[in-house]
């Protein structure tokens, strides 16, 4: 994810026609797969000239990423605001769970692309995870030293444990027809619940 | 998935036609994606003609869903003939993530056709995890009736928690380079700790 092949624009008209291309980018990913999308397709969509794509992006793919990193970015601060409250590890592990089914549920286009980058790249799905994982386990890893945390668990396995809950869950969500507060509450609840005293009765 | 828009052959000659075009379409299908896939490609590709392939399937879609149902049968399969030995739902659930696991390294394919269901078509994934999901509530209800699981948890929210464990830690296990039988044993035992007893300390 490090070459850059994008350039931002620099200029506030500049900065509308960018926003756009990605807008329409993310809408026709989502919809259609990233294969299935042609830049000209975008280009057609955004109602731009084809020399206005290529000042701002190298190829589709350039643009791919620039929407994944977006979404990474998102999710990530989704995440950081909704647990900037909390003091502990279970705390942040339950208000982040919340925050990231919230996300999940406001904007499932997101859940799709990451989804599919598995497909369109799968060095930079693996990254995506991998790199989810290893933050994951530095956090772990404090929380264990704290002694919030079990210290005779696998954190890269606890890390993976945690984000297929928080990806799953959040497809529960989002087959619903409705969420409300309580609703996100509720599930989280749950989930917390299996966390802390596990599934199985003693 | 109820309306049959696929016939199966008669002769066994008309089998091995018949295992080459689906052969073909899941490697394409899990190489380039559903959207990007075209009927010529696998017509080409499996060396048939374009009559044979409507004597089997009425369309791409119909061949994708027959894929997609082979690969659900193939999975259930894998799990069942896991737990074959277990009578303990503690024990159905180790072997069957261990199933799971080794299923996921043996046919990456799978799984990334099963995730780009998505993209395919949304309701088809849907009801894909929503049946798992049933079943899954079924299974774990009679285990909170014979007393094995907590009779406190949602239990559909479990089932997601469960399903959300055994695909990503199939993620982090297909992200390996080796995977020995210690290895699955290992990260089994990991997610069954933390299914036992969570993952605070108390």
């Amino acid at each position: 994810m490090d070459n850059i092949n994008y350039r931002l624009p620099k200029r506030k008209d500049g900065q509308k026609t960018f926003d756009r291309i990605v807008e329409t980018a993310k809408k026709l990913f989502s919809k259609n797969g990233y294969q299935a999308t042609s830049i000209n397709e975008i280009i057609e969509k955004a109602h731009i000239a084809t020399g206005t794509f290529y000042l701002y992006f190298d190829d589709k793919f350039a643009l791919y990423k620039f929407v994944l990193g977006n979404y990474r970015h998102s999710i990530r601060k989704a995440i950081s605001e909704g647990i900037k409250e909390a003091h502990t590890r279970y705390d942040k592990e339950r208000l982040g769970i919340r925050a990231f089914l919230k996300f999940a549920w406001q904007d499932p286009l997101a859940y799709r692309i990451i989804w599919e980058s598995m497909f369109a790249d799968k060095e930079l799905f693996r990254e995506y995870y991998e790199t989810f994982s290893h933050d994951y386990v530095r956090q772990l890893k404090s929380a264990v030293e704290h002694g919030e945390v079990r210290e005779d668990i696998d954190l890269e396995t606890l890390s993976y444990v945690l984000m297929g809950i928080s990806n799953f869950v959040g497809l529960q969500v989002l087959f619903r027809e409705t969420l409300t507060d309580q609703d996100l509450d509720f599930i989280t609840g749950q989930v917390m619940n299996i966390l802390h005293s596990g599934m199985f009765t003693k």
